[in-house]
């Protein structure tokens, strides 16, 4: 049995460790396009920051520990084609040479690509120029040349969703002067403007110039004598032009799906244009499976969704590698649980947003409320800011954001909340949580289930 | 429609509260036997150690809160007798002057009063000799009276529960020496000992000397010349004497129901002497009801029990007053999730351990891990040392205790595991939830879910 994963971030990795787990007799290889197998992208904005000293820390396992777990690493190896009658793989080795592997079960974790969006001038620019995408170990070498090569002072980010609100910690914290350019009303697009605005002070308090409603017409070469040696242009949504200079541009407007290797199996195309897959990760070509940033997400509430986090490669992974190795297992799905830290504070969401849950068909209700993480009279509480979303007919917890300190809890409440939406708990239910209680770190009502009381209060008085 | 709640805590005030939220036109009243309804009791501690500036700010809610919420509070009156024929509460009023007061509902939130265990002595000392219980605010006056009159410098804490940890850190914080006497093997029996030890370990880390199998035989005032006023004397599980002299003795050994009003209106005792009520809070005796530390405790997984907790009160006491309105609620169940916080670190759990789940007829399995709360590569990462309790035949997690830092958010991931025993999920199952990541705050794969996973592989290599 030659189980191949093709990929080495979270999903081809996730992948061969648990088929090793399941059938330890199995061969694994998996194909890596980079030499940085099993590194953890989302981490890339620590490293450039400062906080992790070397980029080798980003590992989530050493070469050495991927090896012992049983695995083969083939590395700056690009898989082609696969020929699915034939099972076979063709490679692209470091030498580019051609080679054909044989395989008995396929995993597809090819991830996704940055999004290089419809700006004039991002097409003839490149890391040479100072101009990044960011997606990639390679991406981050880059980046760290221009800034350590340049001494790049001022850098502009173009968009303001996670990657480019941690790039902007990042980078201020190197005490570079950021300018975050997003085309949408507010940063942070994924969670509420209310709670964006927060996340904004947040910015502005560190030192970030934000401009939102910002659309980027032009990234070109700053004129002889400009202060520094690019120029952006953009104009906002009240038609008023917006000209920043800066050493650096990095744009991080989003990925979508990494799809040619399975295209060229025959597999299917789904939702955003990602490999279609059942829960089982089965692309539907025999021996095939697909997972990670690559597929299409079945969501808990949605359906069949896009929705690329690393957590949820892990799982897809997992349950590919399980099935590859003979196991029977399915993707539980997605609830879209997130969290971002910014300077001293996080959000986070799980599930639906309003607007989201309107158009999955739920008639949603959506209430703001603010809690402490704990007893204001033990020093140091924190304020959560939260906002529940509900179904009016049924009561059903539909979504959860908060946003309040990074040690507030933050992360940990929004998986309460993410749990509960797994069990399809009622906001009212949410008060029958055994949750713990000690006054330095809750209250005797936690925070989530205050503001799931509140809504439950809104509702009864819309209905009184 | 004149509902009654008797008792100024966490179960009387949410009792009444909630009564008014269901029923705005209901009259209702709350007969305190003290000075200080809405009073955090769990708060004292943090009062003690100068944390918590003034007593008052230990109020939940404060006197005007509590009437604006529309109860009428009757202080410093304590209830005798019940009269369920008549729905009358005899009661003695602050100046001594009986008084008979009629209801619709009664709801009975009585407390629990502090265990005084057979150690010679104790009944013929008292506050004024500097031996103290600790349940009340009047304790805590009488406590704090010691402290600062007498000028203790060294203290003997009888008892390493929850309630005597918090204790031993607020004297450690005002620089009083703290002999801590434990007569089980290990501080904080309701965790393991190996995770007890660990809590044992910070206590001893900030200077708190700890005996454990430590039995205490006497207080004594002691012999003329002595270093301190008082004197305890112990013997070890060994046999060896052990005997410290102090200037001030606390005994917190756990609480007792305090059921005499209920046995006054004829009301059923239940487990360790506690009332008896249904899951709706009913006492069996027409419109009485009865919630919080006087009752029986309703557990999902262990049926019927005693088990005190500041948030199982409230929740009670909600349900109790919900239903007093007219309302149908059932209380849902306690999992004893509990927290406590020593010094820098913090000690949870929820359901069973291992002892427990097998003499409730589990078969089950307890598996130690440990995981970091967040990716050791970013800085201020914390190990989280984890126990997981499942039956082995079905699978389902049972318990979960977790020991960290206090910043390792071990409150709120206790509660994940709280969530998931609550919903009766698997260990396996575990791996299923999306709960939030990002690298300053969590793992792709929770620790929670790290641990839970090497449950089900230890399992897996027993089996086979």
């Amino acid at each position: 049995m030659h189980i191949v994963a093709v990929g080495g971030s979270d999903a081809g990795i996730s992948a061969a460790l648990r088929a090793r787990e399941v059938d330890p007799g199995a061969e694994v290889t998996v194909v890596v396009a980079d030499a940085y197998p099993n590194f953890s992208i989302c981490g890339i904005p620590y490293y450039v920051s400062g906080e992790v000293a070397h980029w080798r820390n980003l590992a989530h396992r050493s070469y050495a520990d991927l090896e012992a777990a049983g695995m083969r690493l083939r590395l700056e190896a690009t898989a082609r084609k696969v020929d699915v009658a034939g099972r076979m793989v063709h490679l692209t080795g470091p030498d580019g040479a051609a080679e054909a592997m044989a395989y008995d079960q396929l995993v597809i974790g090819t991830g996704a690509v940055p999004v290089r969006p419809p700006i004039t001038g991002l097409d003839g620019l490149g890391p040479a120029d100072g101009v990044h995408l960011l997606h990639s170990m390679d991406d981050t070498f880059a980046i760290m040349a221009t800034l350590e090569e340049t001494g790049a002072g001022s850098a502009v980010i173009v968009g303001a969703g996670y990657v480019g609100l941690e790039m902007a910690e990042a980078l201020s914290a190197r005490g570079v002067a950021v300018t975050q350019l997003e085309r949408l009303p507010e940063v942070l697009p994924t969670v509420d403007a209310g709670l964006g605005a927060l996340v904004r002070a947040q910015l502005e308090g560190h030192g970030v110039t934000v401009h939102t409603g910002a659309d980027v017409r032009s990234i070109a070469r700053a004129a002889a004598g400009a202060p520094e040696r690019l120029r952006v242009d953009a104009v906002t949504a009240g038609g008023e032009p917006v000209c920043v200079h800066a050493g650096l541009v990095l744009v991080v407007t989003g990925v979508r799906p990494e799809t040619g290797l399975a295209v060229s199996a025959g597999a299917a195309l789904g939702a955003r244009g990602a490999i279609s897959v059942d829960k089982a990760m089965r692309t539907g070509l025999a021996d095939v499976y697909a997972a990670g940033d690559c597929v299409v997400t079945h969501h808990r509430l949605l359906g069949e969704t896009y929705l690329p986090l690393g957590a949820t490669a892990h799982k897809q992974g997992r349950v590919a590698g399980e099935n590859a190795a003979g196991g029977r297992r399915e993707f539980a799905g997605s609830l879209g649980t997130q969290v971002v830290k910014v300077f001293d504070q996080a959000a986070a969401r799980t599930g639906l947003r309003d607007h989201e849950a309107r158009q999955a068909g739920f008639d949603p209700v959506t209430v703001a409320f603010e809690a402490d993480d704990h007893k204001a009279y033990y020093p140091g509480s924190h304020r959560i800011h939260m906002r529940f979303t509900g179904d009016r007919h049924t009561g059903r917890l539909l979504g959860a954001q908060l946003f309040g300190h990074r040690h507030a809890e933050i992360a940990k409440r929004i998986d309460i909340a993410a749990t509960a939406i797994y069990h399809g708990m009622t906001l009212d239910e949410v008060s029958d949580l055994d949750l713990s209680y000690t006054p330095p770190l809750g209250s005797p009502w936690d925070a989530v289930q205050m503001g799931a009381q509140a809504w439950t209060r809104h509702l009864a008085r819309q209905t009184r």
